[in-house]
């Protein structure tokens, strides 16, 4: 059965997702519909690209991703498929795709020109469902559009290395749902510059000086459970996307607070790291 | 594969939907089970039937419309199933099908009496289970209650004209998640009555006198993008509904502000145009 | 088809649903998978308990019940499958079994190690994720783990009965999206202590002497509708799991507020029955 994600900024209790599914069914009986997640902040693609860079490879390929966030057409915008890594990916020509991935060249990319063939009045909801379920019963590109060379790019923030090769200043790309934070300072590029020598990360007035491999890595097995006090603890360490995340040990951002709020760091902040 | 919506006011942390679903698939094993909206204010039918108009019929023919609010059995409630429009509705008669729509006509409507059938403490959600799982497997309506020739009517708030059919006074009837507002003035009636004629729309300090047709419409595309200031620009719009909506360009409830939040405008408030 | 439904403290806006969703449709094309709820509080074991136990009996028998709540792999942390009362769980070895149920005895129950066989940095979602799809499959439990044969206990604080019999001091166990304070109060157990002796209930400055069966047993229906005031009315009823609830008829917390609100209760708070 052909899958359709969809990620979005339309919230959970519009009836933006009703008409979505609804016109999916209309053209594809036997389809799995999955919700990567309509909490996108209004017209944030860099949340949207964080997310589906960090899931999209998990589902089957042959998977249609439809990513509706700041999708109006306009003659800065228009709406494009890619076949890209074995998926497709169903969006606005607004960068978004650059920012989920810089290293994979498209096998195909299309400007998709449906619009000019339906009524007027067409949304981009519509267009976008038309064209994925056209994807999903095995239908080419070239049928829902014209050939694309060049899509937009929009540079990333990227981390700075110093001269000296003893510094990496990057900066905080995403707050999960537990509070923790992620920057954009990759185990990869960690390694490279720091060569396994010792580091230190400052912010406010903590220092960190070592990543962890896991979050219960900093709990104390040797005491009984009840006398331990490790929930809250401060700790580093790569996320599964392979990202320095600033962590707190079963953070909860509702109560004792997340690593976002105990730190006070916001999106795009700095992150910098010293190595010794 | 039958579907079966979901519009409920369950909120997406307890365990009625999984009691619902799971109810659902001891029914029927093939069904495509699709969540149109589980965060409907408590007992707001009005919002539960603004979302189910704008939404049911993109839906295939047929689908099955499960409405669980404000669903509880009472002298003045009954349980009932419609055949409207092609679709089924399965929900209280609490007038939720009149404000979904007045202008067609039930092709059929019964009280639901399963709950004689069935043990004392079944709830409400189970007498929609097993009514909308029978209406799935293509069974009569006739089986599940008795014919009912009436149903509730609840008046909506319409928009008045004056008697010099120079002023519409309408009034807020949803803001949605980009906090955009919408009024219940259609497209319709603003060109009866404004017949092409020039309008002033004043809310708190601010006049609108003209309809856009796409958001992006107030966009200057002649200045470079790094030089635009359009996000916040407010502006009018019919929306997809064909209601008149006052928007926000890339309105962010939680950053810049709404139209909701930077107007003042609330749920009911007035919403009234002048014609030159 | 077989159904897998997800029980997490994910949120809805992280690329975690994506990935386990992703990773399950990898594995198995036909497969239904059923959100029960992402909005677990973080590390919650207890809500998520108190969640599945009142929505896992609806499912199909042979549904399988991924519950991603505090599962990272330690020393004091096994990752588990059980075959339970005809359902399967996998999840962590927490606890969170015995809160779920406390009478039924597990059939089988297994410590997975699949992470032995898997690549170091496999997360537990990952392990979750091929267990729940190796039983889907049909697959024996034997495969994935080896025997337990026993599982950690939590204990519930359950409710005090004094030695006299005419009081229960019971505690808050839940607050519901309607803001209705649910009790560990049980049906049975107030009838049992109760043998229909009068009895008080006082929070605050509220005293409740009457159970009611349905909400609407409040509303006085020989009024007519516009003149009756029942909205925000207190009672007492047992919810659909049979525990007692205080309850405000047709509550919401964002406007008029619910029963927790208005009483000031939260989780944990003492809820004291007086027999008379």
């Amino acid at each position: 059965m052909p899958i359709i994600t969809l990620t979005t900024d339309y919230g959970l209790k519009d009836h933006y997702i009703g008409t979505l599914k609804g016109a999916i069914y209309q053209e594809l009986e036997n389809v799995q519909i999955v919700d990567v997640t309509h909490k996108i902040s209004p017209f944030n693609i860099i949340e949207a690209a964080y997310i589906l860079k960090n899931s999209y490879a998990s589902f089957p390929k042959g998977t249609v991703h439809i990513i509706d966030v700041d999708s109006e057409l306009s003659v800065d915008n228009k709406h494009t498929a890619f076949h890209l890594d074995d998926h497709y990916f169903v969006c606005p020509d607004n960068g978004i795709i650059s920012l989920i991935t810089n290293d994979i060249k498209p096998k195909k990319i299309v400007e998709i020109n449906l619009h000019k063939r339906l009524e007027a009045n067409t949304t981009a909801q519509q267009i976008f469902v038309k064209t994925a379920c056209h994807i999903s019963r095995g239908g080419s590109l070239d049928i829902v559009g014209n050939s694309l060379r060049e899509f937009k790019h929009l540079q990333q923030i990227q981390p700075h290395v110093n001269d000296a090769r003893n510094k990496i200043v990057g900066s905080v790309i995403y707050i999960d749902n537990y509070g923790n934070v992620i920057s954009n300072i990759s185990k990869k590029l960690f390694q490279e510059v720091g060569k396994g020598r010792p580091f230190e990360l400052q912010i406010r007035k903590f220092t960190f000086n070592r990543v962890y491999k896991n979050y219960n890595d900093i709990v104390n097995y040797t005491l009984p459970k009840a006398k331990r006090q490790d929930d809250g603890r401060r700790l580093l360490l790569f996320n599964s996307a392979n990202y320095l995340e600033i962590a707190l040990y079963r953070s909860n951002l509702t109560t004792v607070g997340g690593a976002s709020t105990l730190l006070g760091l916001d999106y795009q902040e700095p992150v910098t790291i010293n190595f010794l």
